[in-house]
């Protein structure tokens, strides 16, 4: 199995930490976003979309979009909750994430860290829908301990992956108890790796 | 079971051709987006992100996010691949739905049919990014008949939903004639029902 990812990406963050999660090996390729690796025809032609992380599998079949290839490699884990109401919330979750968390807090931090000369204009916009954002997370985590049901789930890892680095996107936890209480469970599970961490 | 929805959405419309498709029944409750009702204090109370559409079961148990509404309504139908890969490609189309193709063509027709005097700035950009996302849809479906596999999937209704409405989104479908033959193959299905009806 080889995971073509960017160590500073939370969504190729994500599957690396399930990987470590679940015990399993894989080949860890390298993918520079910023010179444009992930556009070159090579790359183009394993995943028309242009995006990492990208799963290969031992016979060649490639899977992308993150919150996708976490479903795959957890099918039959403890992370996919056994009840169908309780699997389908899970995936609101997930694609919550996708659509309102990630393209806010993800997009706000990379233009922080990489974007400032050309892109700071967009930056009062996405910090409101951060907050609001972060706003929903600490309500709802404010009467449970992770986001689906009684235990940990592919949910927790997606939310996980950009809300943990959220200050490099200028977003202050400190005011979210529940979040931040969140973070620390999460945090506990023993398999824990960090962002940039490359378990093999 | 009650579907909180309003007609011209693309994403209630995926929730509608599948209960249909599915021959359940449920009350159809309008809300109207334009007159701010998703963001009444009762409507945040059953969703907190304030969207459409909103599932809500008979024991007030409630689920939104429209592809997670799809997988929990059609577990266990045909329109659910039982091959573990095929599954999770499913979710990578359903994925890329939400996070590439939606904030492109559901945006720019957002813009075209309601906001022109305030938003047609962003336009240029959304029909840059609408293109590549036809394409992409187009090159794959040149060598398929459905997304996944080789039979409809959930990624079908998704992808469906707001590709067949482009043009309002400002996009020339005619140039995509993959895309087009696959909108012919989708419409065939026997229990279709366009935008804007409700099958009770």
């Amino acid at each position: 199995m080889k995971l073509y990812d960017y160590l500073p990406s939370g969504n190729s963050y994500k599957v690396r930490w399930l990987l470590s999660y679940l015990g399993l090996s894989y080949t860890h390729i390298p993918i520079d976003i910023h010179k444009r690796e992930t556009h070159t025809p090579e790359f183009l032609n394993k995943n028309p979309a242009g995006q990492i992380p990208l799963l290969e599998l031992e016979d060649g079949r490639l899977l992308a979009e993150s919150n996708a290839i976490l479903t795959f490699l957890a099918e039959g884990s403890d992370l996919i909750p056994d009840d169908a109401f309780e699997r389908a919330k899970m995936m609101q979750w997930m694609f919550w994430e996708q659509y309102r968390h990630e393209p806010a807090i993800a997009v706000a931090r990379f233009i922080r860290n990489y974007a400032m000369d050309s892109r700071s204009d967009e930056l009062p916009a996405l910090m409101t829908k951060g907050e609001a954002v972060l706003n929903i997370m600490d309500d709802h985590l404010s009467e449970r301990d992770w986001f689906v049901g009684t235990s940990r789930s592919l949910a927790d890892i997606a939310l996980y992956a950009y809300t943990h680095v959220a200050d490099e996107a200028g977003f202050d936890l400190s005011q979210f108890s529940s979040i931040k209480a969140w973070l620390a469970r999460f945090e506990a599970i023993n398999v824990h790796i960090c962002m940039g961490d490359i378990p093999l």
